[in-house]
């Protein structure tokens, strides 16, 4: 319960073939397996993804991609599988055997990653085995222009060195934006509002809420966590205003009314769009609700395959709006989990959930696919808000998508 | 992360012979695994615990004993392998055969829970085999005192009528008092101070930082969270003092020198004592540091592995302080995860963690082990708040512990 959220973690895909030392290098990286956090077994063909500590890294998911290297070429499930781990990875390590080095198999490897811009790390594994010349290796590494480094896990060679490329060639942006951060200033007061409905699980928190607590601490502020029932009595109760107000989608009206002038208003949703994915996107989107027919058909995807309440969001309530809207029947499909269909252009909308249970990168995949299809996209929380139309006020502060919002038709 | 922790969840362990139906049982029970949470594979000999909703009950902790049950007798190992699972039930289901009945295993199984004070339901399973009469079954349930419930899994008779049962027969005080919700009343400020070190996890909170503020929006109250640095300035900020500051132990001693007079103080350790164990039991035990002589053996009990800090609490803080404190050497022994020993009288004192990984059962449990061997027992949060000698002004939402601490000698 104390772990840092998975889908928080820099993405380290380790991709070479089975023989390559891929499971012994992991252990090296992560001393012994005692980093080791959790360990979610797939089938012989999916990735497994290890939460793990690399010191002085932090909290890392590694991607172990063992189950998908089994034959020396890249076959169509195989590459399928490669794909979908690097839809995900901020980062990839090829691991290489110093007696084999590098073959037609990495080589297409290497080009299939630099398509889609992520770095790559190049380890020639099994230096124990084999010594290999410092000129080889530089004449690979201009080749291909990756970073190599010989290794050697039974000597313990190369591992250090390797934890710095690491923290080197990781995309400064991978973690995106901050949550919450950069919008306040030390010892400001940030009001959270978070109805306790009846899909709320005892004894918890929903991670964003969690997620935007810890941002808050971390950037010196003061937060107020209320339910909405209680909001106007917490702000009576404050000399000074606070600076912002966060709210769960669904209380937004009520928070609205009750927000003093002067004070910013957002919501979970619009934050996480930020921190999460690209809230420029997701915007514009929105105000495609407007040209939906009846007959159209819409794709709600969820990330998390949550146990579904009475009044569930994705497959009651956001049905029932549009519909009521649209004054006819839409055609609703729905994926879960980590599904997201690859054919995305009979589709006249594409609602997404607020995808706290995926990473940054996978997101922006999405996102991407979407509109490279010119299929228009929104999340749950900025439909909500338009909807409601409050969400031209839950942008303000963003000013600069708030103008892009009203410069929609 | 939207799920109930697990040691808050009712924990319902179902025992039986192998062939009696448990796992298909169960699976009725949560509507064919559609509710299934997560599900940690043991080994063979190891209960699994299941992560369920059951509705309407809520969510629960399924202990699946299907690997300790694989013969007709009670061996020593299954004995010890069942009895660790009782020190954790709150409820058991006993799973029986129509077609055998009530046999040697099952009644020494019923007299070996009894002990326990653990409320059994007794399920006759597979009825749709074999029909059994009425008389019999009000003829067994009178002779061992326990409900017997026909059921078939096949024909889904008897499923609703078990979960009323379970409503029915779990122990009402199984969730131990509130964290903190009957100590405010509603509308009420209560400050939670959560110094960020760098044992915090990135983008979390601790899970009793969560259940706090969770159950205080339980309780229509108001929380404000802050970091130490921010204290000051977040009450001077309020026109109305807040009803309680909540503090995590390492900042006592700031917290408690920034606190208003008139406002109690207390802090998550002592909380959570009382939540999930037993608070005067393990304030009596904090006086024996002043008995402990250099060469006594201390155990150091944490309930989760967690990946250990350079400054960790357990094994270098708790050690140098009590070493200071002696003038001496001391012997220490340390227990993690679920193991916890047998052979308690060589210990002079058992210090033990938050034990938010446990359920109250166990923790319950555990005390009652240490207190039958007159072994004085304390935790993290209580030893270091009379260190550094503000326990008992902690103590002050509970004036009749702070009355037995002033008592002790």
């Amino acid at each position: 319960m104390q772990e840092t959220p998975k889908a928080s973690r820099l993405h380290i895909a380790i991709l070479g073939r089975r023989n390559a030392g891929k499971s012994s290098l992991i252990n090296a990286l992560t001393n012994q397996k005692v980093a080791l956090v959790s360990d979610v077994p797939g089938t012989t063909t999916d990735p497994v993804y290890k939460a793990m500590e690399i010191l002085p890294i932090g909290p890392v998911m590694i991607i172990d991609t063992a189950g998908i290297d089994d034959s020396g070429c890249l076959g169509t499930l195989r590459v399928e599988r490669t794909m979908s781990v690097l839809n995900k990875a901020d980062l990839v390590i090829i691991v290489l055997e110093a007696e084999s080095g590098i073959t037609q198999y990495e080589k297409a490897l290497i080009e299939g990653i630099k398509v889609k811009k992520i770095p790559i790390i190049g380890v020639i594994n099994k230096t124990d085995k084999i010594t290999i010349a410092a000129e080889l290796v530089m004449k690979w590494s201009k080749e291909f222009n990756i970073p190599l480094l010989p290794t050697s896990v039974k000597n313990s060679q190369g591992i250090e060195e390797l934890k710095k490329l690491i923290i080197t060639y990781a995309p400064p942006d991978w973690q995106g934006p901050p949550v919450i951060g950069d919008l306040i200033q030390a010892k400001d007061t940030i009001i959270l509002v978070t109805p306790i409905d009846s899909a709320a699980p005892k004894g918890r928190l929903i991670l964003p809420q969690v997620q935007t607590i810890r941002d808050i601490l971390d950037h010196d502020g003061v937060t107020i966590v209320v339910k909405e029932t209680e909001l106007k009595q917490a702000i009576q109760n404050l000399r000074k205003l606070p600076r912002l107000i966060v709210t769960d989608s669904q209380a937004f009206e009520r928070v609205s009314a009750e927000t003093p002038s002067g004070v910013m208003l957002t919501s979970f949703s619009i934050l996480f769009a930020r921190h999460k994915g690209d809230l420029e996107t997701l915007v514009s989107g929105v105000k495609n609700i407007e040209k939906l027919k009846p007959g159209d058909t819409v794709l709600i995807a969820e990330a998390c395959t949550h146990h579904q309440q009475a009044d569930d969001i994705g497959t009651v309530k956001i049905p029932r709006w549009l519909q009521k809207k649209v004054g006819g029947e839409l055609n609703f499909e729905w994926a879960a989990g980590s599904h997201f269909p690859e054919d995305l252009s009979k589709y006249s909308l594409i609602i997404h959930c607020g995808a706290c249970m995926l990473n940054r990168k996978e997101m922006l995949h999405r996102l991407s696919e979407v509109t490279n299809k010119a299929v228009p996209v929104v999340n749950y929380g900025i439909l909500i808000a338009y909807i409601n139309g409050i969400l031209e006020q839950a942008l303000e502060p963003f000013p600069q998508i708030q103008r892009i919002l009203s410069e929609l038709n």
